[in-house]
C-alpha cells in the first residue's frame, strides 16, 4: 500500500489538530517501517544529540555529579523531542573515584602507562615497589602456587583478539573481571593486567573487576598495550620490580535511571529500547556509550515525529530507558528490572556497542514472536542487515535483567571490530564517530522499534 | 664478476689474518654493493640494536641522564661491532625538563589531553585561568589585533595533512616554532596549538619552540586532535575560558655526539652517516630516531663485517655519528659541524624520518658526483626506491651544518604516510616497528654507503 505523502501529512494534521491519536494500521505497518527507516538514514539527529552530550556533558563516571548532569541534559532533550511520561528512579551504590596512578620500572627510565579498575583498591601511601610475577594468561596466574603471587605484582599479560560481534571481550574479559580478586586470595600485593583492547595506544583501558565479600580490594590496574608488551619482554629478560601508586576512593553515592514515553493506543504493553548513560572518567564516553543513547533517543524521535505528523499512534507504548551506572555491573540495568518487575515489558533492546553500523538482528523471544522478526530482517536487508535466527541473543547488558524476568529481546549487533580500539579509553571521542554508520544505526532502530511496537503478536518468553 | 662465496670468505680470512688492509677493488664494488644490499635484507641486526636501545635505556632527553646512558649504551654497542676510533664529544646547551601540564575548560567535565612545548615556559604557581582566543590557523593569529590576544590563551587550530615525504611538517610548522613568540611579542598569557600531528588519540606531539632574545618564554602546550576539534567546537559556541597548569624548568646542561669509524685506506675521505640519539622524553624514541641510530649502525655493522671478512676495505673512512639533542634545534648537529669543519667530509646522510620503508634517493652534491648517484639508484630500484634527480636533497637536520659548509648530501628518502602520527608522542613505541621496512631501510644504506665509500668522484658542493 502506497499512499502520496500529501495525504498522509493531512491526515495526520488532521489527527494532530484534533488531538483523537488512533492505532496505526497493521496493514500500512511494513511501508510505513520502510519510510521511516530511509527518512532516518537522511536525517543526522543522532549526531547532534551525541555531539552535544558528549561536548556539553564530557565523561560521566556513574554516581558522578556528571553522570547527575548528563541526566539533566537526557530529561531536557527528552521532553524538546515531545516525549511523555519522563521520569527519573534513583538507586543506590558505591561510587568510586580513580584519583591519579602511575607505574615505573625499577631502574629504567620507563613509566609505564596505566589506569586503576573499577572497585579497585588504593596502594599504600607512598605507593608501592615489589617484584612482578609475570604470566602469560589468567590460567596461568590460577595455576601458579601462592609462592608466586603472595607479597608480589602479578602481571597478568591475557590477549584478547579482534572480533566483530565483540565475543573476544566475553571470552577473555574474566583476566579483569575476577583476575584481581583471584590473585588478592593468592596474597598479591597489587595486579596489572594487559588491557582487554585491540590498539597499539599509550592509552590503558579501564574497566570494572570486584572483590567478593571477605576479599578486600588490592590495587588492581590495566596497561596500554605498548606498555604490557615492554613489561613482558623485560620479564623475559630478568627479574622486574616495579613501583606502582593508584589512589582511587569508594564511598557511599547514588545514580539514577532515566525514561520517557511514547504512549501506545492500548494499554499495558511496553517495548523497551535506549543505552546507559553512564561513561568511563577517562574519554568523552561515545563509543561507550552516548552512541546508544543518541541512537535510540533518535530512533524514538523519529516515531514521535510521525505520531505527530499522521496521527498514526503505535499499539504498544514505546520507552526509552536511559540507565545509569551500567560500567560498574549493570547496577542500573538490575535496579531497572527490580522495579518494572510487574509490567509488561514484551521486548526490549539496548545499543550499547559503539557508534558502528548494524550488520545483524537477532532475538530471544517466544516462538509466537519469530514472524515479526522475519518482518525486521525483511524490512533491514536493504541496511546491509543480516539475520541470526538463533533466537538465543542477549540484547545488551541493561537488558539482561529484564530477559531474565520474560521481556523479549531485540537485538541489533553492530559492528564492534574497532570497538575494542577505543573502549573505556581517553580515545572515546567524537572524532571516532562515522556519520553515515550512525545514521544506518538509527535507522534500523527505527523500522525494528516500529515493527515491533504496531504489532500484537506475544513476544515475552515467561 | 660474481665469485664463489667460498673464496671470497677465504680470501678474507688470509687477509684479516695478515692484518692488511687492501683498498676494495673498483670493479667489484657493484657486486659487492648488491650482495651487501641483500644480505642486509634477511639479517635483523637493526631490529636488535633498536629493541635494545629503547626497551633498555628508554627515552632520552636531551641533556638528561637518560640520554647519557644512551651514550654509554651506543658506545659499547659499537665497540661490540668493532668499529674503531670512538669518541664522545660534549657540548653546553640549556637543558629543559617538563614537568606537569595539565588543562581543563572551566564550568565543564572536560581535562584537555596537552603536552608542554620544549622551551616553553612555566604558568604562574597554582597555574592560569583566561578567556580563550581562537584562531583557524597562524596566519589568522598573525593579522589578529593585540586586544584579540594580549592577556589571553591563544589557541590555534593549525592543520597540517599527511604527507609521503613529511613535507606538510616543514610548510605548518611555524604555528609550533614561531607561534608562541609571535603571541607572547602581542602580550598572551599562553598558548595552546593543535599538535602538528595527523592521528586522533588523545596522545599530544611535544616539539620544541624557540623565543627570540629578549622575549619572555610563555606557557605554551600542543592539544591531542580530538581534544583541539573539541576546544574548537566549544570556541564556536559560545566564549570559552581554560585553566593551565604547565611546569617546566630550563637549567644549564650538556649533551654530547658519539662517532666511530671503519677506516677508509686513503686517508682524508669521510662519508658519515648516523642518527640522533636523543628522543623526546613522552614515548620511548623509537621511530625518533632510536630507528635512524639502529639502521645506520647496522648499515656500517653489515660492511664492518664485510671488511673484516674479505680483508676489502673502502677507500673512504665510513664515520657513524650519532648526534645528542637534535630535538632542541639541531644543537648535537651545530656542535658537530663547527668540531669538525677542518675535515674533509665528502658525504653525509642522516637517517631520522621513522622506520617505515626507503622510497626515493636524493642527492645534493658536485656534478661529478652524480654518476655515483646513478649507481646508487640502480642498486636500490630493485628495493622499490626511485631516484629524486633534483639533486636538492637535505639529507636530514644534522646533516644541515655539515651540508652548508660543503660536505655532499645522501638522501635516503622513508615514507613518512604514517610518520606523523606517532612522532614525539607517547606512542613513539617499539610495536609501531615494521622490521620488514626496517631491514629494507639497513639494505638501502648498506649499499648506498658501500658504493660512496669505494669511489673517488668529488661530492662536495664547495
Amino acid at each position: 500500500m502506497r499512499q502520496p505523502m500529501i495525504s498522509l501529512a493531512l491526515l495526520g494534521l488532521l489527527a494532530a489538530t484534533t488531538g483523537q491519536a488512533q492505532t496505526a494500521s497493521p496493514a500500512g505497518r511494513i511501508e510505513t517501517a520502510a519510510k521511516l527507516r530511509d527518512a532516518a538514514l537522511a536525517d543526522n539527529k543522532a549526531w547532534a544529540l551525541l555531539s552535544d552530550l558528549t561536548d556539553t556533558v564530557g565523561p560521566r563516571l556513574a554516581a558522578s555529579e556528571a553522570e547527575a548532569r548528563g541526566r539533566v541534559w537526557a530529561k531536557t532533550a527528552l521532553q524538546k523531542l515531545g516525549f511523555v511520561n519522563i521520569r527519573e528512579e534513583a538507586f543506590p551504590m558505591t561510587a568510586w573515584e580513580r584519583g591519579t596512578a602511575s607505574a615505573s620500572i625499577v631502574g629504567s627510565n620507563h613509566a609505564l602507562a596505566i589506569t586503576a579498575l573499577g572497585t579497585s583498591g588504593a596502594t599504600p601511601k607512598g605507593g608501592l615497589t615489589a617484584p612482578v610475577s609475570c604470566f602469560d594468561n589468567l590460567a596461568a596466574m590460577r595455576a601458579a602456587p601462592v609462592s608466586e603471587v603472595k607479597g608480589r605484582i602479578v602481571f597478568i599479560d591475557h590477549r584478547m583478539t579482534i572480533t566483530q560481534d565483540g565475543s573476544s571481550y566475553g571470552v577473555n574479559g574474566g583476566v579483569r573481571r575476577i583476575g584481581p580478586a583471584l590473585a588478592a586470595q593468592k596474597g598479591a600485593a597489587a595486579v596489572m593486567i594487559r588491557s582487554l583492547a585491540t590498539d597499539y595506544h599509550r592509552n590503558p583501558h579501564t574497566g570494572s573487576t570486584g572483590f567478593p565479600a571477605g576479599v578486600t580490594p588490592i590495587p588492581a590496574v590495566a596497561l596500554a598495550l605498548p606498555d604490557a608488551e615492554l613489561l613482558a619482554r623485560r620479564c623475559a629478560a630478568g627479574p622486574v620490580t616495579v613501583q606502582l601508586i593508584s589512589t582511587p576512593v569508594s564511598k557511599p553515592g547514588q545514580s539514577a535511571n532515566v525514561s520517557a514515553e511514547i504512549p501506545g493506543t492500548v494499554p499495558g504493553e511496553i517495548v523497551v529500547l535506549g543505552g546507559h548513560l553512564d561513561s568511563w572518567d577517562l574519554g568523552h564516553g561515545v563509543f561507550d556509550d552516548g552512541a546508544g543513547v543518541a541512537i535510540t533517543m533518535a530512533a524514538a524521535a523519529a516515531i514521535k515525529s510521525h505520531v505527530d505528523r499522521t496521527g498514526q499512534a503505535p499499539r504498544r507504548t514505546i520507552r526509552i530507558v536511559l540507565w545509569g551506572a551500567e560500567e560498574f555491573g549493570v547496577i542500573g540495568g538490575r535496579a531497572y528490572a527490580a522495579a518494572h518487575a510487574a509490567e509488561n515489558i514484551v521486548l526490549a533492546g539496548e545499543s550499547d556497542a559503539g557508534a558502528d553500523r548494524i550488520y545483524n538482528v537477532g532475538s530471544r523471544v517466544a516462538e509466537t514472536g519469530l514472524p515479526l522478526f522475519g518482518e525486521i530482517g525483511a524490512l533491514l536487508a536493504p541496511l546491509g542487515v543480516q539475520p541470526d535466527s538463533s533466537n538465543k541473543s542477549g540484547g545488551g547488558a541493561d537488558v539482561g535483567p529484564l530477559a531474565a524476568l520474560g521481556a523479549g529481546v531485540l537485538d541489533l549487533g553492530q559492528d564492534m571490530t574497532r570497538y575494542f580500539d577505543v573502549h573505556h579509553t581517553p580515545d572515546d571521542t567524537l572524532d571516532k564517530v562515522d556519520r553515515k554508520q550512525l545514521d544506518q544505526n538509527v535507522a534500523a532502530w527505527t523500522a525494528a522499534i516500529w515493527l515491533a511496537a504496531t504489532d500484537d503478536r506475544p513476544l515475552r518468553t515467561k
